[in-house]
Parts: C-alpha cells; structure tokens; sequence
C-alpha cells in the first residue's frame, strides 16, 4: 500500500465504532461521545443496542448498510482479531484496534497479537494498534480516541507510542494555543509503525511538522533510510526515551522488548536527520518554532531587548548552542543610532531602554534584520511601569521582516493576548529567553540536517571468497585473533607485514624477511590480555627470535595449561611514537545493524569514552565526520607540535571495515585495536572478532 | 551596622517618596501608586504640590512632621547627592534610589555616584540603588517599586541586579501562584550589595528561600565567606550570568565592569553552598522545590505514575541528574503487590495504569514512602477519559508521608485548580516531569551543601624569608622559571635534586653529586618552550655534562642571539614513566582572588581542558575535591592496570600551592607543569611564575 493510501486513515467520510456503547466510563462511550463533533457519519456496531449516543447501531459488521472508511474496534481482546476479520471480508481499509490485552500483557497476548497482524495482512488492513488511544485529524473534526481532549486545528502531526501522552499533550497544547493536524496513538504496532507515518505525513501538503513520542523503532534500517528522505522535506522532531541507562532499562521493562542502544539511536537519528528533543516541554518548542518559522540561512543571531538583564541571559544561552551573537555591520549600527535614543546599547544584545514604546522594537527588529550577518532575530519585552504588551504584538505583526523572529515576553497574565496574536503571525513566543534560543537552535539544526550532503557508500576492490575462508577458521565459539589479520588484507587495511608461526625455526624464517626489529606475540583465544602476562614482545633482534618464542611459549603454558596456542606471530615493528593508536571497530545493535565505532586508543576510549559512531553502510561523508567528531580529533590534526596523521586513511578505514559489516552479518563484533595512524597511512596492529559460525 | 538592622528596609511604618508627583508615566507617580496599598503612612515630597494622589505632599525633607522609616528617592540625578544628605541630616536610616544617571551612564555619572556613596557613609544611612526599581515587602503590602506588578505573600526573598528582570518574575510568578517575602532591586550597588542582602535574610524568620539574579558580586572574598555561612541554614538560589564567553562579554558591556572568569564564579558559588540555576525558569522552579520540601535524606526517588511513557521520561530525567531511581526492598513489591491490580507494574517506576482513581495513587505513594532506600517521589498524571485532577490533589494532600513528595500534572486548563490545591500544601508541580525531577535535585544538591564539611586550611611550615628573596631575583618583567624552584623547596613542595650552572665545570660538580643519568635544560626567561629548540636532554651520563652544556647554551644562542641564558639547570631524574604528570597552578581573578587549578599534564588539559578549580585559601577538603574532581582522576587510582599515585601528596601540593597564592598577592601567576606524582610521592619537575615587582 502506498503512503497516499494511509492517509486515507485520517480522511473518512464514515466511521464504524464496532463495540460502541452508551456505558458510562467505558472505552466504547469514549470514542463515540468524541465522535459527536466529526463533519462526517457515524454508525455503531453493537446487537445490544440500536442506538448510542443518537448514532445508529447495527447488530454486526455484515448488517452495516453502505461504506465504511474507517473502523474502530473496541471489544474484548478474544473477540478482536474475528472483528478485523470481519471488517476485512466486509472491504473495510483502515481499522484502529483500540483493545488491550495483547503482547503488552501476558497470557497468550503475544500470539493473539500475531493473528490479528495476521488477519488484517489477509485483508490488506491498515491496521492501527492494538492497545491504541485512537486517531484524530482535525480539517474534519475527527476524534476517533477515548481521550478527554480535543485539540485545535494546527499544521503539526504526531504520533505517539504512549496513548496517555496524547491526552496530556493536546490538553497543554490546548492551554498554549497549539494545534495539530493527525494525531495517532501507535499502540503496539503490530501492523503500522512510526516509519509508514512519517512517510505518509512527508507526503500530506498539510503537514509541516512531524512531532512524535517513540520509545523504540520497528524496523532501524527502513527508519533511517525513510525519514532520510522524509527530512529532506518535512521537520521531524522526536523524544526517543530511554537516554539513560536507567530509561533504557524502564523502556525495556514498559514495552517488553529489547532496547538498542542510546548511541545507536543517537547516530541512527542524526543520520535521518530527525532533531532530538529531550523532554517534552523541548519537543513542543522545537514543533511551534519549526511550524512558525522559515529557515535561517545561517547561525547568527540578534537579539533586541527593553532591558539589559534578560539580555545578558539570552547571550548566555546562545553561548551554551551552535549559534552565534551576530557582529553587526557598521551600516546596522548607524541605522540603530538614528533610531535609538543616545542611552541605548546599539551593540548586539541591543538595549533599547525601559521606556521603548513598541515603534522602537520595530525599528531596531527592522535594523538588525537588513543585516547580512543576522539569520535570526530574538525581541525580549520586560512589563515596565508604562509597556502594554498588545500594543508591541501588533506593531511586530507589522515589521517588514523576512528572517525568522521569536519572542520573550517576560510576563505572566499580562502577556496572555499578545502570545495569542504573536503565535497567530507566526512568530513563537516563550517566557524564558532560553527556551526562545533553544527553540530557534532547533531551527537551525534542521536547516543543517536538511542540507547535509549524506555523501557515498564507495564501492571498495575487496576479496570476499578469501574474507569468507578466514573466518571459517573461527574457533567453535566463534573468537578470532591476530590470526584473522589477512581478513583486514582481504578488504584492503594496511597491516604490518607479520606472520603467525608455529615452531622457533619458522619463527626465524619470517623474522629474516622483515626488515629491522620484530614484535612477538603469543597468539591465543583463551588469552586476552596478551600483555598481562607478558606474551608480547617489541624489540626483538633476529638473534633473539628463537628464545622469545620459546618463552612466549612457556609463559602461554604456564599461564593456563589448557589454554589453545595457535602459534606465535611476527610482527614488523610499526613505529608506534610516530602515531596515533586508534580504534575502527563495529559491534551488531538489534535496531539499526552494525554500529561502526572510532576512537582514539587507551585512555581516551577507557577513561574519557571519547568515541564517534557510524551506522553501515558508512558514507565517506559520515566516516569523515567520525573522525573529526571525536574530542581528541585535535591530536589527529597536529596538535602539541606532533605531525599531522593521514586522516584520509584513516577515514578510509572506517569506510572498509563499514563493507565487511555489511558483507558479513556472521561477525558479530570486530575491533582493530590499535590501528596505528601516521603521516605516511594506517596500520593494523592488532585485532580480535566474534563470528556466529552458525551465520557463516 | 548589623544585618538585623538591614531588615528595617522591609519594615517601615511610614514612608516618603522625595519627587512624588501625579504626573503620568513618570517614576514618581508610579511608586506613589504602588504605595497606595501600603498598611502603613505615606507622604510626598515635592514643592510643587500639597497633595499627590491623595496622600500628604510636603516642600522639602526637614518640613516633613513626624519620622520617617524609609525614604524612596525619585528625583533628577543632579539633587540626588543633595537629597541623600539632606534624608541623612533628618535622621532618615533608610533609602532607596530610583534615580538613574550615575555609574551606569557616562557624562560624570561615576563621580556622582561617588559623591552619593559619600553622603550615605557620612550619615550611616543604609542605600539602596541608585537606579534601582525599588524594594518590595509583602508582609506590610509595602511596593515601594515603580514596577507594574504586585507580588503575592510567601516565603521567598528575591534581589536582582535587574530592576526589568523583578518586573517579569513577579508577573509570572503570580499566574504560578508563587509569592515572596521581600524583594529588592540592587540597581548600582553604590553602598548595598548582594552579599548584605543575603546575610540579612539569612537571618530572617520569614525568609525560607533566597534567590537572586546577580550579573557580578562586589567583594569575592566577602561574598564567599558570608554565603558559606547564610546556607547552612536559608538555601539560595542564584542566576549568574555570563556564564559564557558571550555572555560574559555583555555583561561588561552592560555593567561597565570587568568580570571575573565564569569558573571562578562556578568555584565560589560551589564553595559557598549556593544552588546555580542556568535560566529563569529554573530560578523559579528550584525556588518552590526548596520552599516547599523538606530536605530528603538520600539521593533515591521512587516514580508513581499512571502512565508507561510519562513514567520512561521521568526515568530518563532521573539518569540525568545525580539522583538515582531507588530499588524497591521486598517488603515493598509486597505492599504495592497487595494495593495495586495485576496488571500493574510494581517496578520503580511503579505503573498504577491508566484506570487508577486517586486512592491508588495515595496508596502507591504512601507504599514506596515507607522503603528505607526511597528519598523523594514524583507522582505523574496524565488525563484519561475519567479521570479527575481536583479529585487527585484533595486526596495527595492527605496522604500520610514524610518524603519530599512532587508532582507532574500532564495537562493544561485541566489541571488549574489541582496545581494551586498542591503548592498550597507544600507539593510543587510541574508540567515537565523533566522540571519536577531537576527540582527534586536541587533540593538534593541543597542538602549536600548544607552538610558539606568545608574542611580546614592547614597551616604549613614554610619558609616567607626565603620565598621572598627569590621572588626579588624576577626579571624586571616579572618573570621566573626552573632557577625559581627554591620558592617551591620553601613552600615544602618536593622538588628533583638540581642546580642551576653557569659554566661546564660547574655542571659535571653538580652531575656528580646526582646519582644516576641527569637532565639537561637551558634556563632562559625568553625561551618559553625549550623542548622545541632542543633545550632540555634526558638520560644525560655523566661522560657527557660537559659537551651537553655546551651544546644546549649554543643552541639557544643559535635560536635567539639575544636571549637572557641564565645558565643550565643539571636535575635528578625523575621517573616519569613510573608517574602521572599533572599540573598544580594558580592564577589571580579580579573578582575572587587567587584561583588555584589542577589538571593532568598534556592533552588531558589542553586537548580535553579536563581541570578543576579552587578558590585560595583552599582547605584540604576541597584540595582532595579538586583532585578528585578531574574526569581522568581514575588514572591517579590506578585505572588500566597502573600503580595508583600517592594522591595525598597531590593533595598537599595544591594546599601549598594555595598557602603561596594567599601569603604572595606580588605573585600574578605561577604553574607546576609537571608535577610528577608517583606511588612515591611527588615531585615538582618545571616551573614558571610571573611576579608584579611593585607589589613585593
């Protein structure tokens, strides 16, 4: 079904509420008391009734006379899935299963769940829920919910995962003269989820905003590469819960599923250019400023305010965002002299005194908009003795102005009107300039996330069948070490020139080809921490070759008598104080596939966790913005007098060990640690991987 | 004067406005209106009329009859000086300036403000402004402001260094149902600051909570020692602005003043107990938080909630805060077991579900009130279909619990009554259960401050003679380097053997007395960075002194012919690779004295600006604090399998370090870089100081 067709969803013409009832309390009456308002029909389905509420009400679902558009189901969970299949067999699209009871609860909720995705995909059903609060679309008043609130007509769509949120939000909103266009509680998602909505609402010429309240996505790789698209058009701003680890854990527990993690969502979000917003109060924010406002062309801000106090606290919280005080040009300043009295500040905050009347914010907000550094532009109003603050709405309303304009009114009560007429011209007005800033910050991100060049998945010469060879030498729990160094060869990562051997004569053998001094490693995978018990050695001259491995060998034994030495390897030595040691890695998230990970070596990952992410397939665009995304990226760079590392390769790194992610779900998780950087390029020093030998 | 005497501002019986008048929009008119619902009298003076607004209108000061308690001063800036005297020569203790012109405008407004700070001091007259909006008291319903908002009665003291900032908080707060006590307006803070002001409500029976909005302090050292003392008892809530760079640059361009640094600000307002809120919406919010609550004993929060999703963004909130979400004892999941149905979730957060009348809510909450790990709850709400907010509030408020106890009503018009039902029973509410949670952690924080042992500045052997001669041999610029590190040696700072040389000879002598390889640095004040020249040898035999010496005086000939070589300093070696090189320094902030910091020596600092700040005289609680305090600290308790430092010794340092800063004001800068610390100790390795040689 196409995303056109789900919107049909929101456009009825008549609705079915089969389990309606006129009992006080109950779901049924719920749903039929908010469908008093809907511009179109409503029947119920019911053979206890031939009436609720002043709807007709037919027996059963064959009974119902003419079309049904959309169906809301409110009975019984055994019932629930031969009433989807009833609404099937009778033609009817779009079904909302407002029942609990499902994989939400135990005892057979959980297969009950999967017949009805399975009924409504017999029928080609575009089914909402179960466990869902409803579907609301306000162009025709339709309220198909049990909640208690019915929200204004607005631009802004939203789903939500939890019901309750909805209720709560559109009662807030309400309060704060927000509207919203569709609204649908996802319930358990057994057939739509988050992904089929958000294309569907890239698609609605209504819909400017997307809002929505998820604690989890279905399907991470359809969900990044769809709203990818969906954003290039349309805002999308979600709280995804479960941040911390502690509402991972609370996610886990409410929904019953295993929770990717945070940073895979973080990445995962970032790369679909969706903006995060961490609470609630941010996600209504974010929506108004975006539904309101036009995006600005760059990241300075002006900030034009009757009082210097809260303009100091406006400077601060553009300091704590990406954007910037813009310097005015001197072409502004003489424009701002001749329109303020002597004792205002002209300088950015501009202070344009207790005693502005309304003309003078115009005139500065006008002043600093024809400037070319100014992107946006934040007026702050304090109540002095004489100030009214619906005198300054209607003179803003007025300002020939093109960038984007929010407002602080510092008031409670007496600020009531004029927030109304602000946010009816489409300028967002907040009591703390913070939350003003923050909001036109949200604006800017989106600007960016749109924007963004996504970059490309290059194509690398790589040798798949030797890849595949290797790790069909994994041990039977599926750890490989060093040993699998020609796995990184196969796809084109530098390694040192090395050799794993088996007897101290080999050992000789290979440390005659490698020019200068070797490293010797024991190489175990009942041995972790080689260096711990002294199973690796740098330095060693051809001379010593022989006895090092005997002592390797010794040390390995004694270490752990059955521990499985594969041999010894013989390393070049790769000039370590001219580097960097890095880490390129991936590791397997439930969600979104493979999670690329770099970072710097030692501390810098153990201590400070200083560490950038990918999602494969990694774009050379985004490897690149790993690389430079961590906070020791400086030291990448040159910093401290050191020479500049062939980043380049180190991106290019990135990007490879992305392609055997991808190539090979067998791998469960791999990490080149350390991966030497230098001026002259990369090199591999070290490895360890987990293959699912079972995938292979 | 005492602090109890300061109250007497608050407190007047009957009032004179000097240049009251009915003319409209003016200041004068705008305090006698506010005065209008004064409990006490009230009089004007003003040679132009005999009445203003139907209060008693007097020529000059000395004709006005009978006392007067507070004087409120709006007359041009020109005959404030003259009026002050002449308040003060009537015997006039207390006034409060409205008048603008002074400090804050240019065209001899400094000098003015002088002369009124003079004329106050003559007369002992306790000043508030000028240019002030004026003070407020709510218990006698005294507005002696020119604002157009009247406050409601509550516990809650307010001063602010922005007159526009009490116009807009007080409007708000009054559409939040929020009162204060006493408010002032701290204008130019010619003769009263902060600082007073705190110290005398600290004092105040009726004051619970003190907030404040400060763009600077006065006096560093005195704010700090007096708020130390004011929040053991009265918590207090600050907003200091120009926390960023941006900001801080505006807040000179509106104070016309310089700032102190923002980390010097985050130490002093750390060392002093004060609660830092970021935005005004957090001043208000951590303000009914600590006025409500009582203190909680421990940092476990148990969430009730009838709701999954609004229960999940708690949770996160919580892992955001330095509160944790309690684990329930047995005995509890039994009580909860028993109260609540099947279906619910008896896990913290505890999910009462969707149908739960406000009885369930009481019991939940009285259940996890009980658990010994339980130190605050959040009771959540979101509106279902039957749901009653009034019906919820009635019940809360009689429940029996000790706890601190917040809510979160997620709802707009609907909850109106509810709200104000709560806060009028101690149980502040929230929109945002992300605002009820950072609330519940400033009350946390509070507790922690207030009980936070400040430890002792311990008194050390040093040697002042000593440290002063050598702080005599500064260049006449004031600099110093290793030829400086007897001024350690005299503080008790661990220094390596060395000696500073002026010829080979002289070197191989002092080589010889050093067991072991030595190090080799030139000593040039014009050579900052030694290293990059080749200036400092490691692992020096004692066969090479000689050549060493010549070769390091000839390469900072080559470098810089002109350069000030004072000779090469022959040093033991000190272990490095065995240790950690940090850093321990201090430098001088205008605000708050010497600002001692430390840090990890290289990247750590200047890559990853990972530092910690004390305020001088640092006592040995804070001293371990700092270096605790470092996000790498692990690495000095023997994180990655290294040997853990002698910490204690790292803590001595900074406390000498701190005793230098505090018995040397000539001393402008001085770092330790590295100081080596080791399982053995520490060792100070290099040093640079700058001196101000007038002050010695």
């Amino acid at each position: 079904m196409s995303r056109k067709d789900l919107l049909r969803l929101f456009e009825p013409e008549r609705v079915a509420v089969v389990g309606a009832t006129p009992r006080e309390g109950s779901v049924g009456r719920g749903v039929m008391e908010n469908l008093r308002s809907f511009d179109g029909d409503v029947v119920g389905v019911n053979p206890k009734h031939d009436d609720v509420l002043g709807f007709p009400c037919y027996d059963d679902i064959p009974s119902v006379p003419g079309s049904v558009d959309l169906a809301v189901v409110a009975v019984p969970a055994e019932s629930a899935v031969d009433v989807v299949d009833s609404l099937g067999e009778r033609g009817v699209k779009n079904v909302v299963v407002l029942t609990a009871g499902f994989s939400e609860s135990g005892g057979g909720g959980a297969e009950r769940e999967t017949a009805l995705a399975e009924a409504a995909e017999r029928h080609s059903v575009r089914l909402v829920g179960p466990n869902s609060l409803g579907v609301t679309s306000t162009p025709s008043s339709l309220n198909a919910t049990f909640g208690s609130a019915s929200p204004r007509e607005g631009n802004v769509s939203f789903m939500s995962q939890s019901g309750a949120f909805i209720t709560a939000a559109v009662d807030w909103a309400n309060d704060a003269r927000m509207g919203f266009r569709h609204i649908v509680s996802l319930g358990n998602k057994s057939v739509l989820d988050e992904t089929e909505f958000a294309e569907a609402w890239g698609e609605d010429d209504g819909t400017a905003v997307i809002v929505g309240y998820l604690e989890g996505v279905e399907d991470g790789g359809r969900f990044v590469r769809v709203l990818r698209r969906v954003t290039r058009e349309t805002p999308v701003v979600l709280v995804k819960s479960g941040r911390t680890d502690e509402g991972a854990r609370a996610v886990s527990s409410h929904t019953g599923t295993l929770a990717g993690s945070d940073r895979a969502y973080e990445t995962a979000l970032r790369k679909a250019g969706v903006i995060r917003a961490d609470d609630v109060e941010e996600l209504f924010d974010f929506a108004r400023a975006l539904d309101a406002l036009s995006l600005p062309e760059g990241d300075g801000v002006a900030v034009v305010t009757n009082a210097g106090g809260p303009g100091v606290m406006a400077t601060d919280a553009v300091g704590d965002t990406s954007l910037s005080l813009a310097d005015l040009t001197d072409g502004t300043y003489e424009a701002l002299d001749g329109a303020l009295p002597d004792a205002a500040s002209v300088y950015n905050p501009v202070d344009i005194l207790g005693d502005a009347p309304p003309e003078r914010f115009a005139d500065a907000v006008e002043a600093v908009a024809d400037d070319p550094g100014v992107s946006a532009s934040l007026v702050i109003a304090c109540p002095t003795t004489t100030f009214d603050f619906d005198a300054l709405a209607e003179t803003l309303v007025g300002t020939d102005v093109e960038i984007p304009l929010v407002a602080s009114l510092m008031g409670g009560e007496a600020t009531r009107e004029a927030r109304d007429v602000l946010s009816e011209s489409d300028i967002p007005t907040y009591f703390d300039p913070g939350r003003a800033v923050r909001s036109l910050e949200a604006v800017a991100d989106y600007r960016r996330a749109k924007r963004r060049r996504t970059g490309e998945v290059r194509d690398f010469d790589v040798n798949r069948q030797k890849a595949r060879r290797i790790l069909e030498t994994a041990r039977d729990d599926g750890r490989l070490g060093v040993e699998a160094t020609p796995l990184l060869e196969a796809y084109g990562i530098p390694t040192p020139e090395s050799d794993v051997v088996g007897s101290p004569n080999e050992a000789v053998q290979v440390a005659e080809g490698i020019d200068g001094d070797v490293v010797m490693k024991i190489v175990s995978p009942d041995i972790l921490h080689k260096s711990d018990i002294g199973g690796v050695r740098v330095g060693v001259t051809q001379d010593d070759v022989r006895d090092v491995y005997e002592d390797l060998v010794s040390r390995a034994r004694s270490y752990q008598p059955d521990a499985d030495v594969l041999g010894v390897q013989v390393q070049e030595t790769v000039g370590v104080d001219d580097g960097v040691e890095t880490i390129v890695g991936f590791s397997r998230d439930p969600q979104f596939g493979s999670l690329v990970v770099f970072g710097l070596g030692g501390v810098f990952v153990e201590v400070f966790e200083d560490t950038s992410f990918g999602i494969a397939p990694v774009t050379d665009t985004e490897a690149r913005e790993m690389v430079d995304g961590i906070d020791a990226s400086p030291l990448l760079h040159g910093a401290r007098g050191s020479q500049p590392v062939d980043t380049e390769a180190v991106v290019e790194t990135a990007e490879r060990v992305s392609a055997l992610a991808s190539d090979f779900p067998s791998i469960l998780e791999l990490d080149i640690n350390p991966l030497v950087a230098s001026a002259d390029g990369v090199s591999a020093v070290d490895l360890r991987l987990t293959v699912d030998k079972e995938e292979l």
